[in-house]
């Protein structure tokens, strides 16, 4: 019985906040000019200028190179030559990965060269064996333990083109977990088809790792066009390949995340937070992934800040996002005492398509502001689309701390057909989505730095 | 006086095989067989199996490479395995290229890699300077001798998509001659957008020489990505670029042209000669350059040989054409002595895209022949279209000493996306269309073989 009644007191205490709720509202002064940002936004240049510059001039910019600190100056002068109020710096330390080279032969009678791209975090080492093709990862699994001792495991699993990039779920999996099964399989090495929807020979790197106990193979991920070559010669007849990486682990390095703010004029200490991540993997330029994310939040930034908005506007450039969230984990351990002056979050880390959709963890707690919100955003195309969204890749870790998140959803159609890969570069972009983009973000982040209260932003226990 | 009644009867006697032939006419009984022939191509499969094989089980064949050498060797096993009469081989001897290794990077502080490829025929080295770029040939024509002292001459040319591929005068023009012109200059290397249309990260090699006399400078092509970058870095300012290639010649090598005859069952000593080139660039697979025209060819003679043609089919799988038509001017060399009994040839080294025109040097001599074969290509959507077409690459040489010629034209849009990159591979042929070009290979190849009379071929000195 007590037990009972204790149950039903805390289920009360649970579903409270929501219940209790004062329903947040925008001022009509405050939709008035979103209306007038939006379509001063769809006509400004500042997030295609940032985007072409960070591409350009820093280039490909891998967490812990050079170039990595080369992006750390670049986003702190960014952000003062936009007139940011403030632009400070947090330290983010990781272990550094480092790729020095990598190659792949068919050997013997059908001797020719393999387009290959180490996966992030994979050991360096050369390894020679047959190979031994499984359509998908849940063929792999079903092999016999040990069965593939000495060989090549290859895992052939084509990626499907979608909106929303679901189908990243299959091919991500593929190379996080490929790696570690062929181990308990045998394996001397591991090859995958890049988790990617184009035909090219550019090759996807990303992120891998291994479960502890585990002695590491190199791992590597074939082009698209190479993975089908290697399955025909498969279909031929034994295939042997040597697959030579030189990469691994060199010790740690420290990055930092980049903050620029514009100083909210009533309720400075109170912070909508916006982003992207500065880092990117080493063959492209990281346009889409995610310089464009970068470009379009110091934009919203710079064009928010003449209307003197009453929160704090945050842009963060996330470090080391492709390595495993290092930016956004170190950024939550920092802040996680203050989550709820975050009163809602948004990152833009899904490249520059059309935004077509909108949700917010919100959309129970505070449907009339998000309403408010969607009027704004639908002349831009974007649909309300409660349940469709989750917090984007660097604010994740926060929003699980309890910091409210919104969505602003990119169509994904094309986006793997460049994600970590060398076809990553500004030329994939277009002005028109990007500009589209910023007036999305814009119209967001200062409807809620205006919204007289918050979004529901509470500390969480882990 | 003499003179002029001399020059009188040598006009006479240049213009009397024009004025003096009997019109060719080709049989109604062959005719109606061509239509067939034409539809069973279109459900033939062939030259995709052949084209399949030739860039799976040899891949990249560079002339001279080791796989030159399985080229030769899976030619004469394909042309046995299709049934050919007689099958053999011709040497052809040429200096060897090779290709180690390659690398740019950007210095100072816009340090970043960039995409290139040596161009066939470079020199190695190794050269730091400072970048200047010109929009195109007669840009850096027009530099003042001396003026690129130490420097690297950049020819940033973006070429156009045409029909007709039309605009490769323009951009294999900046491969051929740039560097020369480079030297002329002062410079210390020399670097080309890629002569190509497409965007994407796979730079194009190919072919270039020194003018004699000059101290030959490291040569090659960025990807037209990298190449846009580095126009956008060096309006930033001031930009050095280290150029390292490994590359050069490494003394004679002697491959093959690999000929296979459908003996003529009535005049078998005159011949209708098709083909394309064995070889490839390195970096793709060499499926449309030129794998597709073996494809096409060798299906050619087996679809025609069950309809045993009055003369003989002669298909050749030409050696190293990338490096300067060595096995199209070994042919000629060998063959010189008997151009009339090649009653007339065709060379398919465009690609695979649908064929939409035909003509043929017969133009004026042989109209009624020409209308004939024209009557059964049209259902193929193909067009006469005289004086649009030329001798394709390796029955140039012996068209040049007097073979009658025909030409079936690819249409070439998109043909330099691909053209000596790493993405010209099987995936960028469609069955269907490479079904047509058969079907028009097929039609002309056996009406030409059953046409009564000749089409002009006539032994020419130089």
């Amino acid at each position: 019985m007590r037990t009972t009644i204790l149950a039903a007191a805390l289920a009360l205490l649970v579903t409270a906040p929501l219940q209790a709720a004062q329903p947040t509202r925008i001022p009509n002064a405050a939709l008035a000019k979103a209306a007038a940002l939006r379509d001063a936004a769809l006509q400004d240049a500042t997030a295609w200028q940032v985007t072409e510059s960070l591409t350009t001039d820093v280039g490909p910019r891998l967490a812990g190179s050079e170039a990595d600190a080369r992006a750390v100056e670049w986003a702190k002068a960014k952000f003062k030559a936009l007139g940011y109020d403030k632009v400070w710096t947090e330290p983010v330390t990781f272990p550094k990965w480092v790729r020095r080279g990598e190659s792949a032969q068919v050997l013997g009678a059908n001797a020719q060269p393999l387009h290959v791209a180490a996966l992030g975090g994979s050991v360096g080492g050369t390894v020679e064996g047959e190979v031994v093709r499984f359509p998908d990862l849940a063929a792999l699994q079903a092999a016999a333990d040990g069965s593939l001792a000495g060989k090549i495991a290859f895992i052939d699993y084509q990626m499907q083109p979608r909106l929303d990039g679901s189908d990243y779920g299959n091919g991500g999996r593929a190379r996080w977990a490929g790696p570690s099964l062929a181990i308990r399989k045998g394996a001397a090495g591991f090859l995958m088809r890049s988790a990617g929807t184009d035909t090219s020979r550019a090759p996807h790197t990303g992120g891998t790792s291994y479960e502890d106990g585990l002695k590491p193979i190199p791992a590597a991920a074939l082009s698209t066009i190479d993975a089908a070559q290697l399955a025909r010669l498969v279909a031929l007849g034994p295939t042997r390949v040597k697959l030579a990486l030189d990469c691994g682990w060199d010790g740690d390095y420290t990055s930092q995340n980049v903050i620029g703010e514009i100083t909210g004029s009533q309720r400075p200490q109170e912070v909508v937070l916006i982003g992207g991540h500065l880092d990117s993997w080493d063959y492209g330029t990281g346009a889409i992934d995610d310089a464009a994310g970068i470009g379009i939040t110091m934009a919203v930034g710079a064009l928010l800040k003449p209307l003197k908005p009453a929160r704090s506007i945050r842009v963060v450039a996330f470090a080391n996002e492709e390595q495993g969230l290092w930016g956004g984990r170190a950024y939550a351990d920092k802040h996680v005492g203050n989550v709820a002056n975050h009163v809602i979050a948004a990152e833009s880390d899904f490249g520059a398509g059309r935004i077509y959709g909108f949700d917010s963890s919100a959309r129970d707690l505070q449907p009339a502001a998000l309403a408010q919100i969607q009027q704004l955003l639908a002349p831009l195309g974007i649909e309300w689309m409660p349940g469709k969204g989750e917090p984007e890749s660097d604010i994740g870790p926060l929003t699980e701390r309890g910091m409210a998140w919104a969505w602003l959803g990119h169509d994904g159609t094309r986006y793997f057909d460049l994600h970590h890969n060398a076809e990553d570069t500004l030329d994939k972009i277009d002005p028109k989505d990007l500009a589209q983009n910023t007036a999305a973000y814009a119209v967001f982040t200062w409807l809620a730095a205006q919204a007289e209260g918050g979004f529901g932003s509470a500390a969480k226990a882990k």
